[in-house]
């Protein structure tokens, strides 16, 4: 990465390259990016809570202040639909706007106060004080798959910024357009609300190299990640390498397996295959809790429910996938599955002769080849799902216990399935970061509650999320204020509470 | 370690074997021991919080029914007065007690519920829940210099059991004896209270290998530790090179600057240096938190304050150290440092014809060799310090600058040097885990408020603390709930909340 190399956009549906240049950033240039960063972290990491809610939404007014041509670049690199690229901003620009409330109420610090006892014996207690404090410098990868909602200005960005911690955005190559694009939103709010100048970057790059370089600075504090296995696994690993190790929160997907129990599969088979069409086609499968993988188990109602699955997938109408790359592994990854013994080919959708697309696939397996075959439980990124039938309840929940860490299960049932699968509820709860019941695992709700995370491999951190302002506490750490002379605690911690928030004094929650 | 090899405690202050042979747990039985954790871990992490915290409870009635045989034990094993370790037993039953008061409270779970919008358009909001839950059977390696606190029955076994997680105890080689007597505690607690069989298990070894099967077993989903930088950085490599990395929580102990300011040296000079003489020496200085390194800016003050500290460590009694190696290693570390050029001998503690003694040891040095030397910057266990004398302001902030991690900074000053050293907090600020004024950093309050934690290299995770209640998050992740069918929620996501713990309802908290 001595020398500067050049890099385009194309437009996925007709492999055509964009309009513009753009350059991956060279190591000199990180490097300053990086000490800017270092710098801005000094004083942003000391705003008011308010001046930070404020550049929240300053970014995302700006954001909207791009208008029409921002989706419009962005359908031309990622050949989303428009309307899916409003709703993307919409939630883009939501999700900055929780943020900023959240920090504006404040009590997210965890502020805890333990007073002096001077006179306790056998020895007294000082005065003990704790909150928690932004880390340091972010570096932050963005996704494919939501060019808005997951990149610049998406989850990672926007909790991290709230946390008080500058944010080195590096874009995904196949976006870059909308990339650039969206850091001039960024450098306006930067101005206008009178941040630090090096408070948030955006790198460009379509190297391996050079998100390792990114990641191996030791100026870099933790890690954001949304991505493939691959990808996510290779920088934990070279930030455990560092000299300092720092956390990577890599949410690196999974297969999300439906449980569909015996009951319901009887009631409502035909309303469940068509609710589960949708999901596992939607946005063209490219979701990271897409429906992969589903266990029935076998009856009568199965067909019915297999029959109509399949006859919404073959009507289902190809989509152009995000990247070249993405459709053809995807397109591979079909055929290998397919030619494995005893698998067979439940549905597949409508074909197309456009460029980079995908065809809904379902595949139908037994529980005894799904179990003989590891590969059917790993996630092939775009629609399609494996669905396997199981012969007895215990086959099911035996499948449950072996599954490894997922974002999310999905369990469809009546109350009596409910009373009867208890343990399958409890299984799960090992699993997966989210378990649903009787809906389906896209569409991830921006919200207090959300988990988007879980086990392993899902995730390289399990005990975080990175949707949802439990977001924010992944780029924090507790500190200790020991006797400290109150004109230097932060407002957080000071006696009058001037933040009016929710803190936890002597052991007594109190606002 | 397929043959069962044999260990033996020993007595530091004369080398003799002690009475009792321990046997290092075999690979196989390891495995059961494993096994047991994971079904009792099933049933474990259902039960109800006042049943853990009752628990809790008998746990620590059990260790004060072993009287005192057992601080008897302890003190042959480990060297450390009778006084002393009464003390360390009040503190391990009272940190058992605050985890049990904590849990029966019960707001630490984090309950947030958003409840359904079925009418929101465009699209209807689920009802979304979220809590911590415990992750599963975890393995705690025991310290040697708190053979009570941070050893079966401390810290980390505590906060791990509040959590809801089983705890596989690694004892420490240096206190087999102790360690068998507090597992017989845990037996009756646990029969006693209806618990499941696995839910706790001492184990015994002195090898590495062996210490690397209980992290290498894929049934372990998290480490505790407290013990040496080498010991703990092989546990976190070994875990994260796991099929299934984990997390590993480390404590590896640090030098704790201590910063005393112009002003203050010049008033109080010799008081502090009278309270540091104490808190070097204290306990042979067998603490995480000792003061190893100290800062001054050279005046008419300075010597003042040298030569009483000089003159109160010349005036300490040499002490037994917990084990041989350590005393070996700590005279080791004393004669290279004083092998290095332009180190000087400040003071030097009485000597002891006992076994395996340390004397307390002050070195000074001019900033420009502290800064040359690297090495004095790191930890030396045991009652050493090195004393650095800066000659100017700037020097003292760039080498505050310069620190790496460290569980404590400590800052004496008057509110004039405070207001002229403002930075200087600020810097410490991103060094530490818990940064004190006019006081010494050996002693740590177990409270909500207390961070016994910071930057790597003083630990592996500065996310976390493993003193106080907040280290009950080391062991749980976040779930979520969505559109739960109610008689499956957790009792702290009901409705009608059983538990009466705070709970963010609608973003609002409330009771």
């Amino acid at each position: 990465m001595s020398e500067t190399q050049k890099f385009y956009a194309f437009n996925p549906s007709n492999n055509q390259k964009l309009e513009g240049e753009f350059s991956n950033t060279t190591k000199e240039a990180l490097n300053d990016v990086v000490a800017q960063a270092v710098t801005a972290f000094d004083s942003y990491r000391k705003k008011d809570k308010n001046s930070i809610a404020d550049f929240l939404e300053k970014i995302g007014e700006e954001i909207l202040n791009l208008g029409d041509a921002l989706l419009e670049r962005c359908h031309l690199e990622t050949a989303l639909p428009m309307a899916r690229l409003q709703g993307e901003r919409g939630r883009t620009v939501g999700q900055l706007k929780l943020f900023a409330d959240f920090v504006r109420e404040g009590s997210w610090v965890d502020a805890k106060i333990e007073t002096a006892q001077p006179e306790r014996s056998p020895l007294p207690k000082s005065d003990i004080r704790q909150m928690l404090v932004p880390i340091g410098p972010v570096a932050v990868f963005g996704a494919s798959n939501f060019p808005l909602a997951f990149s610049v200005a998406g989850g990672d960005t926007a909790s991290a910024l709230a946390a008080g911690c500058p944010v080195i955005f590096k874009g995904h190559p196949a976006h870059p357009g909308t990339s650039a694009m969206v850091a001039t939103a960024f450098e306006k709010a930067i101005e206008k609300c009178g941040m630090p100048k090096g408070t948030f970057a955006l790198v460009q790059g379509n190297t391996n190299e050079f998100g390792a370089n990114l990641v191996q600075h030791s100026a870099i504090k933790a890690v954001g990640f949304t991505g493939s296995f691959a990808g996510g696994k290779a920088l934990f690993d070279l930030a455990n390498a560092r000299p300092e190790p720092i956390p990577v929160f890599a949410e690196m997907g999974s297969t999300n397996p439906v449980f569909i129990l015996p009951e319901i599969l009887k009631q409502k088979g035909r309303v469940i295959a068509a609710g589960m069409a949708v999901s596992i086609a939607q946005g063209v499968g490219q979701f990271c809790t897409n429906p992969g993988l589903a266990f029935v188990e076998k009856s009568e109602a199965t067909s019915v429910f297999s029959t109509t699955l399949a006859q919404k997938i073959n009507e289902t109408a190809a989509g152009t996938m995000l990247t070249a790359g993405i459709s053809k592994n995807y397109n591979k990854n079909i055929e290998n599955t397919l030619a494995l013994e005893n698998v067979s080919l439940l549905a597949k959708g409508q074909s197309s002769d456009l460029s980079n697309t995908a065809q809904a696939t379902v595949f139908k397996v037994s529980m005894q080849t799904y179990t003989e075959n590891a590969v059917l439980a790993e996630e092939n990124f775009g629609p399609s799902q494996v669905l396997v039938e199981a012969n007895t309840k215990a086959e099911v929940l035996e499948a449950a216990r072996n599954l490894e860490g997922h974002l999310t299960a999905t369990i469809h049932g009546t109350p009596a399935d409910f009373e009867n699968y208890k343990e399958l509820f409890s299984i799960l709860e090992l699993k997966v970061g989210r378990i649903l019941v009787n809906g389906f695992p896209t569409g991830v709700e921006v919200c207090h509650a959300m988990v988007h995370g879980g086990p392993y491999p899902s995730t390289t951190a399990p005990q975080t999320t990175s949707v949802g302002t439990l977001a924010i506490k992944r780029f924090v750490r507790p500190v200790c204020y020991q006797d400290y002379p109150s004109f230097l605690l932060p407002e957080a911690l000071k006696d009058e509470n001037p933040y009016s928030i929710w803190r936890l004094v002597d052991g007594v929650f109190t606002k």
